[in-house]
């Protein structure tokens, strides 16, 4: 079975570069936070605003990341993030690739959880099975 | 009367900077509101998070912010925000004065209303009176 | 004679909204900065890293902002911005409008120097007659 | 031989922190790159601007990443970041302990190289070994 993946084309800004006019690295995090919320919401045809209402969740806040930053990119650069999913049962896996014209420049990998308000204690989030529903919007055949 | 005001220390890192090695503004925006976030600590005695509770309200979001840059600042300068307040009914105004030393180098005005959450409108918010046991706390005698 | 315009897309998303569920105003910044660099980029044909070196200046740092917050906007909101600009001798007026569909959001006013490295003094700036063949590119007969 | 460390106090503020209400993840990855920079400022007793010029680099960009997420934090809590580091030629490791009281939060470790101006290619950077002069100010008798 496959599963579906996504690209993200995203512009490079002067704000995201530090004095040595290269990107600040946790600008980078921020483009991979919104390039799993670019595929969820391709798979799920819904925006994350939206799918949070739909799948009565909270999120998917991240347990655990890994980067490899391979060649610095810059401000007017075009770069293409390739996201790529792997569901768990209440967590899943996922993949970035980000690109300049051919070239990696910067691999992460993400594992995230599906979290749901806790009914015991208020404002603490508890991880959850991933719904089917979901789990189901990702399959290709 | 006069009101209470409160410095706020801060040291101004490499990834505030931009590749003229000097702030990017809206750090400076990052700042302030930090800044405002101290003054009110230091008049309630409480964190944002706890007087959003105690004082059952949703925020201060801006109506209007007004900055002026007069010098740069760069990574490694500690700089001071001096941070003063005028109470209205349902709003406030503050400035912030930002300093490298002696030398202010950027000016800000920001005009805050009170709100709380819009029973009518789940999502929404709503602007109320400031309640008078807030305004209290600010007053020197 | 009328300037040229240009109208960014953006999308909001949730690392650019805080615990109220809104956008965290120092994003607007971040957004309307970028939104600057498009309409150069559209007038000159060039990248900012592009026209850095292609113009030999060094950017055009902010002397003032001016914003007013009428509606707040929300992850998952696509936004545009009209940016549109006026030239003074060595400095620029910028007037931003984010809208959300038809619904403006937020109105911000700038005004940016055009700066080069100052000789006399390594990492200081000084501002610069704006070069006519920059100004010539914004310009529709 | 025992090798310098460093504890940065930090307040999460309203601004770091997401529509759930938690530090949105980005951000801790500022603070980790700021918490390096200090550790670098105590051995050196130079702010990174001044480091810089005098042992005439161009700054420690990551190479790799590497973060555990064991617990949210929220705006108005302090954490404090222990950060250790443990030095390679050209390259180091660091790690870094957020945590909130006595629990820790976050666990970070970094890879960073050394880099230099590549005096071949203007705007580029090349990795450099460690100067013994940076390197001596790290070591505890």
């Amino acid at each position: 079975m496959t599963t579906l993946s996504n690209t993200s084309k995203v512009r490079i800004e002067w704000g995201d570069c530090d004095p040595a006019g290269i990107v600040f690295y946790p600008r980078y995090f921020e483009i991979f936070d919104a390039a799993t919320s670019a595929l969820f919401e391709r798979a799920l045809g819904l925006t994350k605003f939206q799918a949070l209402k739909t799948f009565n969740f909270a999120g998917y806040p991240l347990a655990r990341t890994r980067a490899r930053f391979i060649r610095p990119t810059r401000f007017g650069d075009d770069v293409t993030v390739e996201t790529t999913v792997e569901f768990g049962r209440a967590s899943f896996a996922i993949e970035h690739r980000l690109n300049l014209g051919r070239v990696t420049c910067v691999e992460c990998s993400e594992t995230r959880v599906w979290v749901v308000h806790d009914p015991a204690v208020p404002g603490r989030y508890k991880s959850q099975l991933i719904p089917d529903a979901v789990r189901a919007k990702f399959n290709l055949r």
